[in-house]
């Protein structure tokens, strides 16, 4: 059997997944292009394959029809926006993807991110590297209110790596209960979580924007923003007018509409900007991938 | 009673511990300059007090002849090097400090410093504002091996946050015993701990050099390095050579020789470089200020 792969880095920091799929006789051909594959690249690439490691390349009714050997298809991580799943079932194209590996790297990125930005290292040191020597006293994360918005695997996570540093919860999700809540973690509306959090951290799926202008003016002044989450559940428009105003003090985005981003928030240096880059650690593309070759051999029968 | 503050930002990010203060029937002197005090200064403060929140200012023998009515003094903060503290025994005058309150506010800094450099979200985003998507895997924390070098309060709390993001911790303090460590830690020696740890952070007191050329030749190669502890725990020459070498990939340090810093460091962008201010959480100011008043009143029977 044929095994294509797409992600661009597969195996590229420990080849342990990629002798796992030679070790079951298993031929593989790895993604040439060292980025996301267009349509028509991915149909060219999937020619004679039977299963694919996906990344994030558009999989729809059009690849499948062209691609007709496909079998099965195990995203390497946990999105599967990309991937049309009704046409897949259609196609008799069984599909897959790694909920597990990433939720630490996730998790251990967002705190990252909290902590970097509620203790303002970044415009410090950036300072002190013009030898500006300006302190600044920040939030930090002791009894600051952190609103986590969706709490499933890399929610739950973030919010328990939050309670550690003395945070105060509040979860959002509308699928959760107060009963099945940590009695530290308190349950709350969107509209109640926005207009009292001092942090908010979205870890929810959709890709309809859940922040948008009149969510922006419920917010408290000097709100923490974080997505690593979904890049449209922010209205773009409606965050630079915040950041413009001061509502937002400053936020970290890992996750953008259009990827490589290259829009107006890189003109703001309150703003991290990470490439999309929550599951890269070595530990998570060591074990994302490997749930990724396990699954795809089970589905395959191997 | 009559209390006198010489700290120039006492309770101005949350006024809760002048209200304590207030509540207990004390009549409180605040600082009227803004800014440290010099020896007459004080000495006129004190007049007719009975307790002083105190500052990094001289307090010596001349101070307690002048001020015969002192009973107790509390330095807001750790260090008592501006205290003279065998005439204050003379005098007797209680000299206290605020051991606690510093150290959730160190150890956060110190988790943020270690997340942002293992997952080099620095370099990222600096390349991201420069319109470069280029994604880097970070080794995270989970099952890298940390070296914390110094045991004490702060060096506990930031053992025990690295345990909880999966880090391998080896503990080096000569006057702690294994068997008074968390069996998730190893006791180490200065060398076995260098030579084998991926991350290294200083939470010891003292202020000769403790990591020199010998010490840096024996690191493992891409190793991080930080200092939150005192500035001269690190020869900079070394660590400059290291840093050219890429021996140490990254580094933080938040303490210097000379502070204001406007040495070479500067000129490192894979140096995380922040103002001294480890401690300035308003949490932190918050605690520290809350425990400098009840220890006070304390040693003032209030």
């Amino acid at each position: 059997m044929k095994i294509a792969i797409s992600t661009s880095s597969f195996a590229s920091i420990d080849t342990t997944p990629l002798e796992l799929l030679k070790a079951n006789g298993l031929q593989v051909v790895s993604n040439p292009f060292g980025r996301k594959m267009n349509e028509d690249e991915i149909i060219n690439h999937l020619q004679g394959v039977d299963g694919l490691l996906a990344g994030l390349e558009t999989l729809n009714a059009n690849v499948f029809k062209k691609c007709p050997q496909l079998k099965a298809i195990t995203r390497v991580g946990i999105g599967m926006e990309n991937v049309d799943l009704d046409a897949a079932k259609k196609a008799g194209i069984m599909v897959s993807n790694t909920p597990d590996g990433p939720s630490d790297a996730v998790a251990e990125m967002t705190l990252a991110a909290a902590l970097a930005l509620s203790r303002s290292i970044l415009p410090t040191s950036a300072a002190l590297h013009q030898k500006q020597w300006s302190k600044i006293i920040g939030k930090g994360l002791k009894n600051t209110k952190v609103l986590v918005l969706g709490y499933g695997r890399i929610g739950q996570k973030v919010a328990e790596l939050l309670h550690v540093f003395g945070a105060k919860i509040m979860v959002c999700d509308p699928i959760i209960q107060q009963a099945s809540l940590s009695p530290h973690f308190q349950l709350v509306g969107l509209k109640e979580g926005i207009s009292n959090a001092e942090i908010i951290t979205l870890h929810t799926a959709g890709n309809q924007p859940i922040l948008k202008s009149l969510e922006f003016e419920s917010m408290r002044e000097g709100v923490i923003l974080m997505n690593s989450a979904r890049g449209g559940l922010i209205d773009e428009a409606a965050l630079i007018e915040a950041l413009d105003s001061g509502k937002v003090s400053s936020a970290w985005l890992d996750v953008f509409l259009e990827e490589p981003y290259t829009g107006r928030l890189t003109e703001y240096e309150q703003v991290l900007l990470t490439p999309h880059m929550s599951t890269y650690s070595v530990q998570c593309r060591k074990d994302m991938e490997t749930e990724a070759v396990n699954t795809l051999m089970r589905d395959l029968g191997v």
